[in-house]
């Protein structure tokens, strides 16, 4: 029978019974569950379960409820906002071990699995199937951890987020009861949009134990190709002209002379270090890929871009999207042993370059560095600060010019975070960028769970 | 000062001071918001307003509460599911006066409209700028209602539903308050979506008094087809290979055999009297959306189509969507005087035949007619019934038929309504769709309007 500090033993026995083995207090679990990819410090939670079903997931959380005491959902711990630290204690709920994939469709383009299940796993498996779940964060994030933070990634300008692909859910209440949100309707207009409170609610509403997706196709034919400019301004010009033109680009994703020299280094690469943009088509035939492409090298061209080279084969296209996927520890790698700090903000994307280059200002004139790599897309972009957390004035700093860069995005009409979710690290500015709709958000927290123990002290401000 | 007869004085006056003339309590203004186009029976409003302001808006909503007066939001009164009557009295808050086109942005594709803007309005205000607003429910609806009931229509299957369109809204609350939800932010993960929790409320939760619209730029090029098949389920597995495929088909619309008769007598046209799919093709250039219609026409010949037309000039494409839009009208005119109950299910692609055929054999089987339109892209059907309101045995008998397609449309993983909203005609259907996810809604409902004062007795069963 596990020993923990703090948790009431009475508890303690009823999740024993329930569970076996899979109750861990061990110090090595409790640290491994701790923490996210980021800065954000660590804590340690009282316990992990692993359960292996909704049932076992209901029988935690009524346990956990009559005992008041707080649970922390858990995926694969791929968050950059602190979302799975257990900031009050308590149980985690670590969900890996549901990971089955429950059922795929062919015909209806659409799969229900577990939340375990990550991306990767799923991408796998649909391999002998024709389909292709195309959102892609980058890390392999679990599926309910995509849902749970509103997730997106470099293809979300072709085929949304999580916001627009998850149909349906099944979801764990804070009193313990099941409910099923939505379903396997493409549309429906019966009720309040259940579903799309839960993505991104990032586990204070409830604990999903199973989501129904959209897939799409995998495309018939698919090309790519980068290209460098002297300025961000001609960049980002050059990915609005292409979506007024309604050019359908699968990916466009802008890395600035930063980043490029991080993604050179780490990968052993050597493309020029200067603003560029790495870009994927997707479409019915080469014929129409090839169309895709060559309008974009127009607008590139016209816009100044230096190059613009088409990556023809496989091995050259998968190349160029591990190097765009190794961008983040490229970034760390700038300073060995630095922890992230991404910044996150979504703006119009007339108003990108412009929030970009005073950015990008701002860090020059600052003692830190930061790699830029954007969804330009979608209007979304990072700045990736390795950082040293155990220099109090450093995580200061950055956090002043993260405040101003949220204060620039929301003056510009954007967003504090487009893709990582609020976690600890967003809380600060939910007021500003909401006004009383936070209260509108309290009011639903407050009659979903008033006892305020699922996920507590994430998301909404303190 | 205007008279009601069951209103407290002191709210008329109240209201009377703030509105002057726009506080209307005629019997032919009350009249004309009793009821929407549906055979749902009518009821006045004890009075009906016309702000032109969030504030008016406000300051109505303040009245209303601190008198425990019912309100009804009201657009153009398009709704096919009683949405806009006033079932428990009250006040109706008619948005038709706040009808201006706040902003367009031609370079991030998105606007912010009134409520009161109707979509053929803001069609023609983007006629200069290139962009356009696709989404088509068929009525001249107003955006506002448009999407307070979740709405979508013809194009939904290539540019979504308002679910995904609208990006941000203005709302005044139960309690009068003002907040703004979203913002011109393509996607963001900063907190709980209250934009998609009022999309699809239908009123209940707040009044919309802005709404903020994702666009698309103006397709380049545009064809549009028909193809005429022996059967449903022949047309259906066109459309689900046409998919499978991803070729991205705009609109994908199917008629019956009794809806084109319908058409060819209403509109004066000779459309073969068959199970029927209309399509509309969008592209970069000419050779593009042949490239589409060619792929959809090989797929359709290999499914046993009779012919595959293309309506290649805008006249005839013109004249074919005419005829997609009369289809209500039209099958009314089955029988004149009639009204129309129009049922609304949306399953999954791969079940639709089998709900069609089913449902189609039970009409067979009754004393009434029904033509059949959908989107089939969706999943989303409608069987339009013209109805005698005034015979309650018939009446009785769609009711029936109602209910057992409704109960067929679940049991193959569907939905009751895919965009007509609940209002009055589905609430008999939404606890056994969504089981115990009936008390979240319940929960946030009282929530937020504790009073029960923002159009009662719609949308949650009773």
């Amino acid at each position: 029978m596990p020993d923990s500090p703090t948790l009431p033993s009475v508890l303690l026995d009823e999740l024993h019974r329930l569970l076996g083995d899979r109750l861990v207090t061990s110090a090595a679990v409790r640290d491994h569950h701790s923490h996210d990819e980021s800065y954000h410090p660590r804590r340690l939670p009282d316990a992990v379960v692993f359960p292996v079903s909704t049932e076992e997931v209901q029988a935690i959380v009524s346990a956990c409820a009559r005992h008041g005491c707080p649970m922390v959902p858990f995926g694969a711990g791929t968050s950059l906002e602190g979302h799975v630290i257990p900031v009050r204690g308590g149980v985690t709920i670590d969900l890996s071990r549901m990971n089955r994939i429950l059922r795929v469709s062919v015909e209806d383009l659409d799969a229900t699995v577990e939340p375990g299940v990550t991306r990767k796993q799923l991408e796998k498996h649909l391999q002998s199937t024709g389909l292709t779940f195309h959102l892609d964060p980058g890390a392999d994030a679990t599926i309910g951890g995509m849902a749970a933070t509103r997730a997106s990634g470099t293809t979300a300008v072709r085929y949304g987020t999580m916001r627009e692909v998850v149909l349906g859910l099944r979801v764990v209440l804070p009193d313990g009861r099941a409910i099923e949100t939505g379903g396997r309707a493409r549309k429906s207009s019966a009720g309040y949009d259940l579903t799309r409170l839960f993505v991104g609610a990032e586990g204070t509403l409830g604990v999903i134990t199973a989501v129904t997706l959209r897939l799409h196709g995998r495309p018939e034919a698919i090309a790519a190709a980068t290209s460098h400019f002297d300025t961000i301004d001609a960049a980002v010009e050059t990915v609005i002209t292409a979506i007024q033109l309604g050019i359908p680009v699968a990916r466009i994703e802008l890395l600035d002379e930063v980043q490029l020299e991080a993604v050179n280094r780490f990968s052993r690469l050597d493309y020029p270090v200067a603003p560029t943009l790495f870009f994927e088509f997707h479409g019915l035939s080469e014929r129409d890929v090839l169309e895709q492409a060559s309008a974009v090298e127009e607008v590139a061209r016209e816009h100044g871009a230096r190059r613009f080279d088409q990556a023809v084969t496989a091995e050259t296209r998968a190349a160029l999207w591990q190097a765009r996927h190794d961008a983040y520890y490229a970034a760390l790698a700038l300073r060995p042993g630095s922890r992230g700090w991404t910044t996150d903000v979504c703006v119009p994307i007339s108003r990108l370059a412009e929030c970009i280059v005073e950015t990008k200002k701002d860090v020059a004139s600052s003692s830190l560095v930061a790699a830029l790599v954007g969804h330009v897309g979608d209007g979304n972009f990072h700045m990736i600060f390795p950082v040293r957390p155990e220099d109090p004035s450093e995580l200061a700093e950055v956090q002043r010019l993260t405040d101003r860069l949220v204060e620039r995005a929301l003056r510009l009409g954007g967003t504090c975070t487009g893709e990582h979710g609020v976690g600890l690290g967003k809380q600060r500015f939910m007021s500003v960028e909401h006004g009383e709709a936070v209260d509108v958000m309290r009011a639903i927290k407050a009659a979903l769970d008033p006892q305020d123990l699922m996920n507590p002290g994430k998301l909404l401000p303190l």
